[in-house]
Formats: C-alpha cells, sequence, structure tokens
C-alpha cells in the first residue's frame, strides 16, 4: 500500500491530505494560501506545507492542483488570477525540495476526476462535472481519463457565450455561461432587481416566496439548460455531475435544470443531471488520483 | 500486408476503395446510394458491393462509414435521415455475407480520424477537423483517437446555437451554425438579399464585386468564429481543419476566418486554422483506418 501527498491550492485556502492506493484519506490539513503575500511567498507556503506532510510518513509522491491555466506535461502553473502564479515551474520545484515523484495539475479537471472515478460518476463510461460556483468550469472524463487540451484550457464551459449582448464577463467576452449563471452572477442579478443582497444559497431558499428569487433561478437555470446543451452537442456526455456551491440547492436546481434540459434538446441525447458526491474534497483527492498515477 | 475494403456511404453516392496497411488505395470505385428505393435496398447495395470488392482479392476486414447517429460499440445505424437508416445492423449483416471482421463508423468521425492522422493533421496531438458543406459537425481527435460520446453524437458543433432568435435549423433549435454558416445556408442568405440565386462557390467568388455576396460572406465568417470560440473553450485544440465544400474557397474563407478568431478570442489559446487535404477521400480512407485497426 502506497501512500500520497495531495494538495488542492484555492484562492484562499490549501486542502491537504495523506491518501493511500485504496484512496483512503489518513490525515488531511488546512492552511490559508495567503495570497495577498504574493506569488513567491505562495510557492513557498506550498512546498513547506508539503514538506511537512512528507515529514509524517512514507509518502512516495505528490500530486497538487491549482485553478488557472496548466501546462501539465511541463508541470507549470501558466496562468492563475486566483493565487497569483504566472509560469511558476510548481512540479519541478516539490520534486527538488522533497526528492519524491510530484505532478501538478488544474483542480477542476482533478476535482471531476474524482467525481468521476469516485464520487458519483463511479462506473459510468462518458461523465461530465460541472462546478458551478463563483466561476463555472467543467471535466469531460471519458473512461476515466480527463481531456486537458492543447494548452491546459479545455473544458470552459463557463465561457460559452449563452446570452449574446448580456452582462460583461470576467474574462472579456459578452454573455457568457459564467456572467449569468454562476453563484456570483446569482448573487449579482439579485441585488440589480431587488435592489437588496442575498447569498446564491438564500435566493435559491426564497424562490417560492420572493418574486425577484424567482426570477433570478428561472434565468439561471435557462442560461444553464442552455450551457450544457451546447456542451452535450459537442461532448454526448451520458451523465452530467453539478457541483460547486450553488449545487448544495440540490434538487431546487436539479429538477428544474433537468427539465429544462429536456425541453430544450433538438438531437441531443438527454443525459442524466446528479448532484456531486465528494464536495469540497474532489479537488485534494484528484490531486491524490494524480500522484497515484505516478507510482502505478 | 493486409488490405481491407472501404466505404463511405452518402447520400447521394458510395465511395469505395481497396486499401493497404500502409494506406494505399489499391482500388476505387463509385456507386449510387439510390436511397430513394428505401432502405432496404440501400442496406442491399452496400452489401452487395462490399461482396464484390471481397471477391476481387484477399481482403480482411472491412469499414463502412454513414451519416447520422452511429452506435459504434454495436455496429447499428440507429438514425440516418440522408439516407433513411434506424437502427439498421450494418455490421453484423456484412459480417455475415463476408465472413471477414466488419466494423461500422461516423462518416465525419471516420474521415475526421483520416485527415487528422494522414492529412493536414498528421504528427499533431489535439485536432479539430470541421467539415463546413450542406451541414456543419466535426470531429475531435486527440493523440489520434477520435471521441464519439455517449450515444454516438459527440461533435455536433453545427449545432451550437450562435445567433438566438435567428434562422431556425434542421435540427429545430433556432440559431445553430449550421443555419447560418454552413454552403447551404451560404446560398440561402444569397437568395433572401438578393433575390437571385448562387451557390456558396459563387458566392465566395464574388466577394469583392457583389455587395451580397460580401455581407453574406462577412456574416458567415463571424457566425463561423463564434462558433468556433466555443468549441475551443471546450476542446483546446491545437489545429482546426476546415473541410467540406466551402473549405474550397481556401485563404477566402480561412483568412478572416483567423483573423476574426483572433479578435474574439480572450483567455482562449487561439488555434493554427488550416484547410483539409484528403477533400471528399477522407471518409473513405477514415473507414480503411477502421477496418485496418480490427487486424492490429
Amino acid at each position: 500500500m502506497s501512500t500520497v501527498i495531495a494538495i488542492d491550492v484555492g484562492g484562499t485556502g490549501m486542502k491537504c491530505a495523506l491518501v493511500d492506493s485504496a484512496h483512503r484519506v489518513l490525515h488531511t490539513e488546512r492552511h490559508a494560501t495567503g495570497r495577498e503575500r504574493g506569488p513567491e511567498a505562495v510557492v513557498q507556503t506550498i512546498v513547506d506545507v508539503a514538506a511537512g506532510l512528507a515529514a509524517r510518513g512514507d509518502a512516495e509522491a505528490i500530486g497538487v492542483v491549482v485553478p488557472g491555466v496548466i501546462d501539465e506535461v511541463n508541470g507549470v502553473a501558466r496562468y492563475s488570477s486566483n493565487v497569483g502564479f504566472r509560469d511558476v515551474p510548481l512540479r519541478d520545484l516539490l520534486q527538488g525540495r522533497l526528492g519524491i515523484a510530484a505532478t501538478l495539475g488544474h483542480d477542476v479537471r482533478a476535482g471531476g476526476l474524482a467525481e468521476a472515478r469516485l464520487g458519483a460518476g463511479k462506473g459510468r463510461a462518458q461523465v461530465l462535472v460541472m462546478p458551478i460556483g463563483t466561476g463555472i468550469a467543467a471535466a469531460h472524463v471519458v473512461n476515466g481519463i480527463v481531456a486537458s487540451g492543447a494548452h491546459g484550457a479545455a473544458g470552459e464551459i463557463g465561457h460559452i457565450v449563452v446570452r449574446p449582448g448580456g452582462p460583461k464577463c470576467g474574462c472579456g467576452l459578452i454573455g457568457c455561461l459564467e456572467a449569468v449563471a454562476s453563484a456570483s452572477a446569482v448573487e449579482r442579478r439579485y441585488a440589480e432587481l431587488a435592489a437588496s443582497t442575498l447569498t446564491a444559497a438564500e435566493v435559491s431558499a426564497r424562490i417560492d416566496t420572493d418574486p425577484h428569487a424567482a426570477q433570478v433561478w428561472r434565468e439561471t437555470v435557462d442560461a444553464l439548460a442552455d450551457g450544457l446543451l451546447t456542451g452535450q452537442a459537442l461532448y454526448d456526455a451520458e451523465l452530467i455531475i453539478i457541483g460547486g456551491g450553488l449545487a448544495e440547492s440540490g434538487e431546487t436546481l436539479l429538477a428544474p435544470l433537468r427539465a429544462a434540459l429536456s425541453e430544450k434538446a433538438s438531437f441531443h441525447r438527454v443525459p442524466e443531471i446528479v448532484k456531486a458526491k465528494l464536495g469540497d474534497e474532489a479537488g485534494c483527492l484528484g490531486a491524490a488520483l494524480l500522484a497515484l498515477e505516478l507510482l502505478s
């Protein structure tokens, strides 16, 4: 039985674990990312935390996942606005410090891999995992392998234009799915309509009593269905797993989403739509899977 | 050196060949599909033509590709409006009659595979092949393997909605890429604007002298760039190969398409865009590749 170190670096916190080759989580810890200290300090923290985990036992490999554009082949974090990275050769830094095999992955793709292999997608061949939180992205997993694309930028379903002429997206385009249907978009749209603020979870909880909340939710579900319809035209998945903060609304989100997708579909085969199972542990487990692959 | 039979069944004609394992085309023939005779007669013609090719020599396998929704795992043509097929177990019919290994594939995916492996994509890892003709579809080929999707319906890039509220598509949706940027859409749009008819090739040849042609071409290129931008967000290809009738316009299409895609791109890595090399032989060569895979 081998053990690996897994670290999921997010904009605010780092989730860390020791995981064995039966995918059992032997130990976890969380640390602040401290991105306000600048990228060099963040890298130092990652390496120090990794060294601390390595000192606890006999880990044979380490997997680290970060958001943004990742060059998985060369182990370089090309660009990550959330943690301030630009061309950080994180894999080699970790390998140098720890002296064990290291791998660098993308948080959404690694989390999607974990959901597809160990979570809600277990036993299914063609899965699209789509976390909806501050942003929206996806991991397309076929036979347990996640597509990274030629430049580590595949699966950017949040940047399908679903509302031409709609709100401006952080990416620079107009009317992206992320700009109209992410948790942040739900909150922004509610504030526009109601002139008061609610979290996305609160909006979802009030759709039966607050007409503004109901309208925001309808618009969100409609946009998500349009985005998934396009995703389905290109990927033809058998199962779509919705994760991230917005998935915590459960059937309040999924039931109307299924109905909207079925209604909009023409030639498309309508996939099953379910909620993610691994919650916010998915990225860290995905990092462990990537590390375990180094040993297989 | 092995030899295989390859047949590409289209709405009007069937392209047939004997191909060896070095991908040399040893013999070709063409036959009318005769779809007006009904699906049973078409199937009979395919089987007879295949038997005739088998009688010419020592073919060890046969690959047949057809348009529509193909269940490649079970070798069944689920639905193909072009040739009138519904749940035709073509692979088993061929195997039964010829007594050699048979495989059934999808025309666009098989053609894309041939373009990616043997044509304009030779030596490239992440390729999107998009023929633009009467319709628009794509084959996403990664490391020489084409993605089929869970139900044989992946790559339907022609059915990305790029113009909400635009023209109705044959698929039932409104504003699909195919409805605004296929060769047929170019012809329809020109007729609308100019109240006279031209072929898509004629429209492309007149963009410097005919303002209606220029407008149709601008609209077409703009829609194609929007569709490819979405495709790129999901697939992140390194190379896009444009085939089909519209690609015969060459740089008249590709130069403004490259410019439009670069201008519209935000985070996207802009892929190279080139013209297909294999022309209308791609599907038949792809059928041969599928058959050769049975022998490897």
